[in-house]
């Protein structure tokens, strides 16, 4: 049965590839308000595609920003699974523009990879689904399973309104499980299966000193130099071995099993000398890169300011002095105790003559986790590997993708993170690019999965 | 015989504020290139008066910036001493302008006091000189000891060409001692001898981490964080109780003398609380705040800066970051020395994954103390005492006087340091003013020094 759809695939894939570019040649940019216009053309876009495709109940959903397209398919019978698949047809700006090749918004190929904004992130996996189902339709008149399409318009920008919108109709969105194409492989062609991410959270704090900068010859000695002061705090937060000193932290941290840290040493170690430029890295201790970073909490000093910052000197004890804090935290813990955890630190660590602020981070995220040995997952991974070739490697990510958040609140089902996804990729910057064996192969990946389930 | 000069002065007031206001209406801001031909008025002005006063070889001597006035009188004969008296003919900036009660550039008097950008620092100061000069020529048709003048047009510029100026003119400006009227009492009416600076010296450095700024929750885990790195090297400097860590940074350091310490505690106290808004002082362990500000050494962060400053959160480990480090220094440490001793222990503290890039700090200080035993010392200060009527405090200061340390190096000869301005003066702020009573004591303290060394 697969054989017809694939073969379909391929019998059509300049078809395909020329719809794929039209949606590309739209600069669906849904951080500028100037592209108001273009964002709804993606929108419809979408909305047209599966309208043609044979999808029921197709909607361009207003929301306080931008819309989101919902569509349903559910004629596979009551014995089917429901998925729900989500992605997302807004873009980042393209700017620097004079660093582009080619045009962001006029779709080329090159090294069998298709070059333009959006190429990866996410249209072109997005409009992967699309075919498959347009592929399953022409060649068997239907769909393998029950099919719900969740395509919104402010990714790039938060996804704001998309757990509101989620919660808000949550007996129409609701699904067996969710699959997500908006990730990647750790290697071209090495296919990954993503199936944990990290919870957040953060503070902001300022330790406030005298009223005005003052002369550091007159007052120093007398009056406590809130920078000090700031970085005293902070080193007392994490140790050189990069233990975190927090009390609690690791309290309810869920301690990586034996399995996780076999799976996490078959995945392929990053180049860190080429993707960051550092010759050595940092963990942990007793903790592997990789598995610090995806399986560790950790604590990021992300910015920190105070005093003179020009050029040459300026000889003053600041007034004040700030830093920006963010952890990213794993299952077990709860990010609102985190936060408790961080400002109590900082209260207890406070010297004599300062004081300090504290903002809190208003976003924080649970950590998610799906059981990599879950049936699905096992499915996925069986998929993934017959269309390319190779086993599969599981990972978890140092990251947060808020939908998955959402879902897992709202819904509380698994999520399928099927990312085809390479890491040159060039995601958020200029010549952004989708390799084409990703499109072609990913598809085969999609038609299998959802084959299987029905 | 000072008596006749007193009475001279007194019957000659109204005459006097007049023609200082006349030096105080040219807006001889030396920053600003603008002001460059009021800069040559103010020259023109003092040299004006020294020679109507009598004075020999007035010269105005330019330089690569502003040029200085040197004058000479001689003929006290070969026994009598020879001062150099410095002071500076430039200002500061007016802005901002709005806050100002009068105009900067149009002296105003109230609350006894003459309000005036320079009416503290330094034209008044320097002007009560050029009128006890007059003073001793028109009552005594000479001066009881030999006199070299040098003001110049740059000291709040940093003095830039001062020093050369004094090494290249090493015969001319040649003296026995020397008397600056530049600084201030530690209150309104207490006779004050400052008799030690503090030294100078410092770092700025960088630490850098990966090529660009990364996703922390991608990298989080595996490279190190260069705002971490900066804070823990930071925090190894100085304890909490201020108590500097730097190998050897105290190895050289002259101690306070019991006799100092008797000295430090008659220092009238600075309320913190009213001129720094802080409630509580930190020093180091087992030294009170005025042994710590006047003679024990500091090390103070300047400016530290280093990934996201902007609004919310921003999820980054940065490239880099960097802190502003400067110190005082006490009698005894060599400033070249504290420098290496300070690129040591930020090399030595540097941990794994990041690399540091250090600028040292291009101007160095030694400090500079005369004994306040020394008989110039003593005689000032009672000359002090007699006319204002109170016993001198004696009071070393945090801060640095380039000129001072240029005088010390080039000729090694004791620095008077007879300040009158207050710490209400508001020096470099607006509404700066100058007390009658310091304007009036003080040249009773001039004439009576002068005439005590004849």
């Amino acid at each position: 049965m697969t054989e017809s759809v694939i073969q379909y695939l391929k019998d059509n894939r300049d078809q395909h590839l020329e719809a794929l570019c039209n949606f590309l040649r739209i600069p669906s940019v849904s951080t500028d308000p100037l592209h108001r216009t273009d964002i709804r053309k993606a929108a419809q876009f979408v909305s047209d595609y599966l309208t043609e495709i044979g999808f029921d109940k197709v909607e361009i959903q207003d929301t306080p920003g931008h819309p989101l397209v919902y569509a349903e398919w559910l004629n596979a019978g009551p014995d089917a699974p429901t998925v729900l698949v989500y992605g997302h047809y807004d873009v980042q700006p393209a700017d620097p523009l004079e660093l582009w090749e080619t045009e962001p918004f006029e779709p080329t190929l090159r090294n069998n990879r298709l070059y333009a904004r959006g190429s990866s992130d996410d249209k072109g996996q997005v409009f992967m689904h699309l075919a498959v189902f347009k592929a399953f339709m022409k060649t068997d008149g239907q769909l393998p399973i029950n099919v719900k399409v969740c395509i919104e318009g402010e990714e790039e920008i938060g996804s704001e309104h998309l757990h509101q919108q989620l919660a808000n109709k949550k007996e129409q969105f609701k699904a067996d499980f969710a699959v997500i194409s908006d990730s990647g492989m750790v290697a071209n062609d090495q296919p990954t299966i993503l199936y944990g991410l990290k919870g957040f959270t953060g503070v902001e704090f300022t330790v406030n000193g005298p009223d005005n900068d003052l002369h550091s010859g007159l007052y120093g000695g007398a009056v406590r130099n809130p920078l000090m002061a700031l970085a005293h705090i902070l080193a007392s937060m994490k140790d050189q071995n990069e233990v975190i000193q927090i009390q609690h932290f690791y309290d309810d941290v869920e301690p990586l099993t034996e399995q996780e840290r076999t799976l996490m040493a078959q995945v392929p170690i990053e180049d860190y000398s080429v993707t960051t430029g550092v010759t050595s890295t940092v963990s942990e201790q007793s903790y592997t890169a990789a598995e610090h970073t995806m399986g560790r909490p950790t604590l990021e000093v992300n910015g920190m300011f105070g005093g003179y910052q020009g050029e040459g000197t300026k000889t003053i004890i600041p007034a004040s002095a700030t830093a920006k804090i963010t952890c990213r935290l794993v299952p077990g813990q709860d990010p609102n105790k985190i936060q408790d955890y961080l400002v109590d630190h900082i209260k207890q660590h406070l010297p004599s003559g300062v004081t300090v602020s504290i903002k809190r981070e208003p976003i924080s995220a649970k950590a998610y986790k799906v059981d990599p040995d879950h049936p699905l997952i096992k499915q996925a991974a069986d998929s993934y590997s017959k269309a390319f070739g190779r086993d599969v490697v599981y990972v978890r990510m140092g990251g947060s993708i808020p939908v998955v958040e959402s879902i897992d609140h709202i819904f509380n089902i698994p999520v399928v993170l099927l990312g085809f996804g390479t890491p040159d990729d060039r995601l958020h910057s200029p010549n952004e690019s989708f390799p084409l064996s990703s499109f072609d192969q990913g598809m085969v990946t999609l038609v299998d999965f959802y084959a299987s389930l029905g």
